[in-house]
């Protein structure tokens, strides 16, 4: 079984090309290690690295920033990976294979386990990837939005590949689903039943014999459709009898 | 056929309860907009609004910010919807259902087909949602993160929710039309907390003061569990009526 260290070192490598602002280095490091991911490389960052306006920004994302890789050019950035996506908007003629950002994650895991080690570029903020960028890379991940409306800064790029990361991974599954308490007996919610009816019919809410089965159907659907825990079951009881046989008596 | 626009209107509605930051709602603009989604409502924002500040990060999802309604508070706010969420990464031991923003996406089509009006719920920027704000949600939405650093923004919140939807939306074109019956608007639900709740203080069962909110909260959840629609309600009322008021007399 991959213990969460293992699967953040197995994770993809992440690659700004050009970033143009260290705060968008501090928060691309906090997206990334939202979805569990630690290795970010830059490539030539404008204001240079290290650079302590990327720090705040990153909000407690320490890891990610410590070991940031810098390198001059988008060619050594890559050159010891296997396979190069890039997420970009801009939609281009180069014949690539296309990509969401789900099915990517789910190829990710797919690569890295017949042990290809796997980047995702990055453009800088306002240009993108220039072709050149792109002629290096194996498939294209785009991100499905508004068609009148695609508007995605850095991060929040970073973000939808990080969430759908951890997402595809075995962790993301186990901890999502996540077990709750268990709803009470039946023996409890018949008890429960006979409460109430038995106070309904002897407070005439239930008096038209003709409507009693349809009313006490829907009562008990409703009761029944709560998923009522022990505690709740009891709750409820007190409810009841508190509403009958108030304490505070009435005057 | 859906087109692009009967989508956009019949997406859930985002509300911000007492967001700090004109610039964050302005980021949470962009990140609905993205997604497709173009109704924000505000509970109280702390600077008041329009607000002049949020302009230039809502980066030109000016439709959104043009339909933005003000609330006073968050019962308001939820009034006329019929289902809400709570994006919210707190553990509270709530006993609500909690699902990730994939199967939340997918909940919002469904809950739509079957003509509900659904709201999600996002709390203030650093201290989240408030428990009585969580007492009156339906499912809670928790994004799946890494357990060792979970540090989203609201924008970066709004964004997994946006994406999702859009996501959803894609898939959810090839579905057949179900028709059910919608669950009761929240107004009708509020009315009927707000009477169990005072025939319970009147009858003495909230008389502890220190219990009193998590008592009420357990209720509540009950209540909301049972997706109960408009009839039930009214049923349920006239239970509580009969119970305190009884058609036959006690001798």
């Amino acid at each position: 079984m991959a213990t969460p260290e293992m699967n953040m070192i197995d994770a993809p490598v992440i690659i700004l090309v050009h970033p143009q602002l260290a705060e968008n280095i501090g928060t691309a490091a906090r997206a990334m290690y939202n979805g569990g991911l630690t290795r970010l490389r830059l490539v030539s960052p404008k204001g240079g690295w290290p650079n302590p306006d990327a720090i705040k920004p990153a909000a407690g994302a320490h890891r990610v920033l410590e070991d940031v890789e810098v390198f001059d050019s988008t060619a050594e950035a890559i050159k010891d990976l296997n396979v190069i996506f890039a997420a970009t908007a801009r939609r281009r003629d180069m014949l690539k294979p296309v990509v969401t950002p789900k099915a990517a994650a789910q190829n990710f895991h797919d690569l890295m386990r017949q042990e290809n080690k796997v980047g995702v570029l990055f453009g800088p903020e306002r240009t993108g990837l220039d072709n050149d960028d792109l002629s290096r890379v194996d498939t294209i991940i785009n991100v499905p939005l508004n068609p009148e409306y695609t508007s995605l800064n850095l991060a929040q790029a970073v973000l939808i590949i990080a969430y759908e990361w951890i997402q595809a991974s075995d962790q993301a599954s186990s901890f999502a689903s996540e077990k709750t308490v268990a709803v009470a007996p039946k023996a409890e919610l018949l008890d429960l039943f006979e409460h109430l009816e038995s106070e309904l019919d002897r407070s005439g809410f239930l008096r038209v014999p003709h409507k009693r089965p349809a009313m006490v159907r829907n009562i008990r659907n409703m009761l029944l459709r709560a998923d009522l825990t022990s505690q709740e079951v009891s709750t409820l009881r007190g409810v009841i009898a508190s509403l009958v046989d108030p304490y505070f008596k009435r005057v």
